[in-house]
């Protein structure tokens, strides 16, 4: 499965995410063309403010590897994570902690973005590989309808073009 | 309750998690002086690297929330928490994502902390209060003991003593 199949899936969860009134951002694990794990932002109707794609999705494999006693770090370090927007600062930290693979995200976020806002590789030894802008004016478009859609005369989102991450 | 014993309740939660060969981390979350939720660092134990003792009490606090339904918000306004090392970059911005009032640590995380290695609430609207160096030396001695434990040829751990924090 390539980058945009899966990216075509993450936005799917997104997709979900919006018609739940969530922030729509969705989030896929996979290894090789196995999915792993899929979710999307639950914040609102959990009430848990932490509960981000990235991190029910992380939550997941924990849940298999404990159900499966399995140790998770051998799971974690072939993971791909295919998530609709570039992760906040603390699921950046949270990827790197569980020790996924690499991370490939859709459109960037200017306001938490763990590239864009500050770099989060620069405090870990060792990091993910990070690549963005994979379909990302899909990703932005769920944005954009969710934040119309809240409140129609709420500011445009400081969601931009996405650039090239090294 | 003032600072010095919610931060003696921390510690001796810091030295539970020494004892439980887990980095040594205890945090207190409490509204006047009523304890709300009280944790330490349980990565080794859950074998999930973001279950540090912030993550766990936030967690405590939501399904409180959940099991009696209240709305979290109204809750996390108004807590204090109370945790021996400075939160990491991960913690910091899920403490402010929840709206904790204030956040009281012990010594400085020179390595992931979210003041000192990057301000997370420069990127955040709002943000909680932020003091640190009380006690400071008791939760540097817990982290001595356990990075010296682990390994005796080990480096010594990269703990400054605290420094005010604005």
């Amino acid at each position: 499965m390539n980058s945009d199949n899966l990216m075509d899936l993450a936005l799917s969860k997104g997709r979900e995410a919006l018609e739940a009134q969530e922030v729509p951002v969705g989030c896929i694990f996979s290894i090789g063309s196995e999915i792993i794990a899929e979710s999307r932002n639950t914040v609102n109707e959990t009430r848990n403010p932490t509960r981000h794609a990235e991190i029910n999705c992380i939550d997941q494999v924990l849940k298999y590897c404990n159900d499966n006693n399995v140790e998770p770090l051998t799971i974690f370090k072939d993971i791909r994570v295919t998530v609709t927007v570039e992760p906040c600062i603390m699921c950046a930290q949270a990827l790197n902690n569980v020790g996924v693979a690499e991370v490939i995200y859709g459109c960037v976020n200017d306001r938490f973005g763990g590239k864009t806002v500050f770099d989060v590789s620069k405090v870990n030894d060792k990091f993910y590989r990070l690549e963005g802008d994979v379909m990302a004016s899909n990703a932005m478009d769920l944005l954009k309808r969710f934040y119309e859609g809240t409140n129609p005369s709420a500011p445009k989102p400081k969601i931009k073009k996405n650039k090239e991450v090294k």
